[in-house]
């Protein structure tokens, strides 16, 4: 027997259609980056992506086709993917910032049939297109004036378009993640996985989205969909404000002027948006909600910006979680905590949201306790995280659907999550582990230490023992010593690297993330004193 | 081709399951009609809604059938809905209030097979007993001590039970509504409808709840499952207060007590609340959000509320609608409005959430402008709207889904909702109508007016035209002429009532609406003045 209740296809369509049916005329602003402001609203947006559907039908797309971006964050952008998801194919988002290598590979791999692209990166365009395999339509969506482009594209079209049905489980969208080694591996959401995340993306312990927010997304579009914005400010009728630039200055103008009551990016924006406001003095207007992500954000930012009453929270998640998994919403007993347990609570991960679960499991997947104090690999598993890579021939899950992470964690009593390091850089000592991550923030803190990494360098006795690579600040004198002191304060006793060495410079990802691949290699026969 | 995220049955079970895992020590209260409280939270309820299902099981239970419910608010009434929905089978509300004729109908109609009862309703199960045709097991929540019943039931099992799978599809809930002709007509709620529910039920535009909400519904379980907030607390981690008793000294009370956030009921709830405070003086404590429904709440009341910082809003649905179809939200440019300006939008039913759909036809079925001034029949259609009524034979919906509500609405340019009237009420003349509820709201603005119906008689020239009757407040002297002064002042000329009479009293339903089949069955061959 089944209930009696409406068929109602958790289509992505809808979203749009709701956002202009009942939120027609609030605003969706860009700012380009010659400092212009565009308005539309999302009846514009509604507008432009059914004349965009027609244009894309017109070109010959067909439902699952995939259609590519290579752009920043823009009305223009928005639309594209409106238009491609609600014509039943799948938009994706190429990160211009990658290696030419990188997007060549991605743009063949999803045989991406069309590309839209910023004049900003007409350049790589140029440059790769002899090397895109399948991309049959190059469109530029700003192109220096009279020149065609996206508008010229849907300017023969009226927008008279009814959606295509479709089923719940079609993909509505592909994003690439590109780890340290190996290939870039797609993850294929769906518009069903998509709008269950965008329903807990709106809640109050999440992003808490309402007709009245003005949401300005930091976060690119082409990283995990901006975390999945823009579908959630569609489903809650929320104003957007998007902008080319990630200058602090001109995030700052634009949370003023357009009343931004929300904001979401990586910890070093919101950390140069607060000394550029400590400077110039000023305030944050409306800011209200500051959803941090990517890495962990200092203590003392996060203080500064609750100083401030604003709700500043750690959000953690994946590509391969549609984003979100966690976020540090306010527990219950939030009033009676003080100061100290307040800040202790927000430099963690936060809690899972309704839709994902968490474990962490030792090297033999015996799952650990959530006491607060074991450390293990993480794992999840929900209603928007991934099974399969895209055109993979095997699952990404076990058969429990548990996903690996690579992250190693702590998960305390009250559900909190704590991450402590990436798998692959967490050193094994004697069967024990040791967090690079502490290693290097302790570091860090060390006034002549401009950067540093911590490695796992074979050891007879431990397997592993600690190596710690730093960068000295200029005009400091460096000395190893004065870091060894300065971590024995901060880490266990048994967690002092065995070496410190001072090193020129550390190589980095594409992204800007430390290369440890790199560095394990490097020192993969280094010797160990004593050793 | 399909997307590759993971498969995840939207199942009632999964927001128990994660209640207890990151909410666990949650509380759940319960103010027994003694006076006494009890405490249980999440977890508990996880473990006892397990051990029921055990016990659901060794009773033979199985997959779609039908448990049913004759009770008030409190923990084991609670335990009840998940142990039956996580055991497959399908919780069915019985409103005690209904006159025995309708409950007989439903139980029989609904094939209950057992019947979990209060103690204050023991003497309706004793004298209905022989007229359920199905119910095979009586089993009491809270019998005088050491009598079986429900703790002694789930005594036996230890909570080690693994849910069943099933369809999303599934029925979880069956609940009747009783209009005032015909008999009861139950709506099949589905794990999927009712998930999809909590999720937007949880939105700050809606009820806005988080983990550091706790929740007193008023409303009843047996009422449209208390507008759903049992499933969006447990989605949350809220903290529930279950009251027996709607006293209002003793919802204050509990309201200061147990540090409510946010509560919901029916406009003469939150007046006699008022009136309390008002009278003892103090104030609602962390009471922060009202939602309020089933009729409309005076302006003056709500005006008092939001004097006193607390978000007091309309809420429009029906039991069709499971039950949310739209809240009085907070509009982008609240802040900018004036008092009146922000009264005018508190008063109406409020903005659709995403998920639900609405239009207003004419009486040939054309659809009607969203203008603020033309009002129609109202139609929804949606994700958690009926699509047929349990064992019937035909749908309930057109062949676009659209459900009539039997409502009488205008649409605001806006989106908001306002309604009128009930569409088998509202009076026809000359073509145009007539609301029946605002001549009503006028006439008990008169100071010798303590209640008052407006009913559509025959016409030879306009069809209808309207006739007031009024039921005198004591010790005023009554007076037709003052009630047509006050009506002159509030509604346009050609509404007024062709004819003022007073009477001893009104008929009212069993659950204290006013009967108007009866007035007009009363009144049919009534002959106006001048007719």
């Amino acid at each position: 027997m089944l209930g009696a209740m409406q068929d109602w296809p958790l289509r992505l369509e809808r979203l749009i259609d709701h956002a202009a049916r009942e939120h027609g005329p609030r605003e969706i602003v860009t700012r380009w980056a010659d400092g212009s402001i565009e308005r539309t609203n999302w009846a514009g947006i509604h507008r432009d992506a059914r004349r965009l559907a027609q244009a894309l039908t017109a070109l010959g797309i067909a439902q699952g086709d995939r259609v590519a971006t290579l752009a920043a964050n823009h009305a223009r952008h928005l639309v594209s993917w409106f238009g491609t998801i609600g014509a039943g194919a799948v938009i994706h988002t190429i990160n211009p910032r990658l290696f030419d290598e990188q997007i060549v590979y991605i743009a063949n791999h999803a045989q991406d049939r069309v590309l839209f692209y910023d004049h900003a990166y007409a350049e790589i365009v140029e440059r790769l297109k002899p090397r895109f395999d399948t991309i049959e339509h190059f469109i530029c969506f700003n192109p220096p004036a009279g020149d065609g482009g996206f508008e010229a594209l849907i300017a023969p079209h009226d927008g008279r378009y009814i959606w295509p049905e479709g089923d719940e489980r079609a993909p509505a969208m592909l994003c690439y993640t590109s780890g340290t080694t190996g290939n870039p591996k797609g993850v294929l959401y769906e518009h069903r996985s998509q709008m269950l995340h965008s329903f807990i993306q709106a809640t109050p312990d999440m992003f808490a989205l309402a007709a009245r927010s003005a949401v300005l997304p930091v976060t690119p579009m082409f990283h995990a969909g901006a975390w999945g914005l823009p579908f959630a400010a569609a489903m809650t009728g929320a104003k957007m404000v998007l902008s080319i630039s990630n200058e602090p200055a001109i995030l700052h103008r634009l949370i003023i002027d357009e009343q931004v009551t929300h904001s979401c990016g990586v910890p070093v924006i919101w950390l140069t948006m607060l000394q550029h406001v400590e400077r110039e003095g000023g305030d944050f207007g409306r800011l209200s909600n500051i959803t941090c992500g990517g890495s962990a954000a200092p203590r003392a930012m996060i203080a500064a910006y609750m100083d401030r009453g604003i709700h500043f929270t750690h959000l953690w998640g994946m590509t391969e979680m549609s984003p979100v998994g966690t976020v540090a919403a306010l527990p219950a007993d939030w009033d009676e905590l003080d100061r100290e347990a307040k800040l202790d609570l927000l430099t963690k991960q936060g809690f899972s949201a309704f839709g994902v679960e968490l474990r962490i499991i030792d090297d033999e997947d015996r799952v650990l306790p959530r006491d607060g104090v074991t450390s293990g690999r993480l794992q999840t598993r929900g209603a928007w995280v991934i099974a399969r890579y895209f055109r993979a021939d095997s699952d990404a899950i076990d058969s429990e659907n548990w996903f690996d992470t690579g992250d190693i964690a702590v998960i305390h009593p009250d559900g909190a999550l704590q991450l402590t390091d990436r798998a692959k850089d967490v050193i094994k000592s004697g069967g024990e582990w040791i967090s690079s991550v502490e290693l290097e923030n302790a570091a860090i803190a060390c006034p002549c230490v401009a950067e540093a990494a911590a490695i796992g360098v074979f050891h007879p006795k431990w397997d592993e023992r600690p190596l710690l690579l730093c960068v000295a600040k200029p005009g400091i004198e460096p000395s190893a010593d004065r870091v060894r002191e300065v971590l024995s304060s901060r880490v266990a006793k048994w967690w002092l690297p065995d070496e410190i060495l001072f090193v020129d410079e550390l190589p980095h990802t594409g992204t800007g993330k430390l290369l440890k691949t790199e560095l394990r290699e490097r020192y993969r026969d280094h010797k160990l004193p004593g050793v």
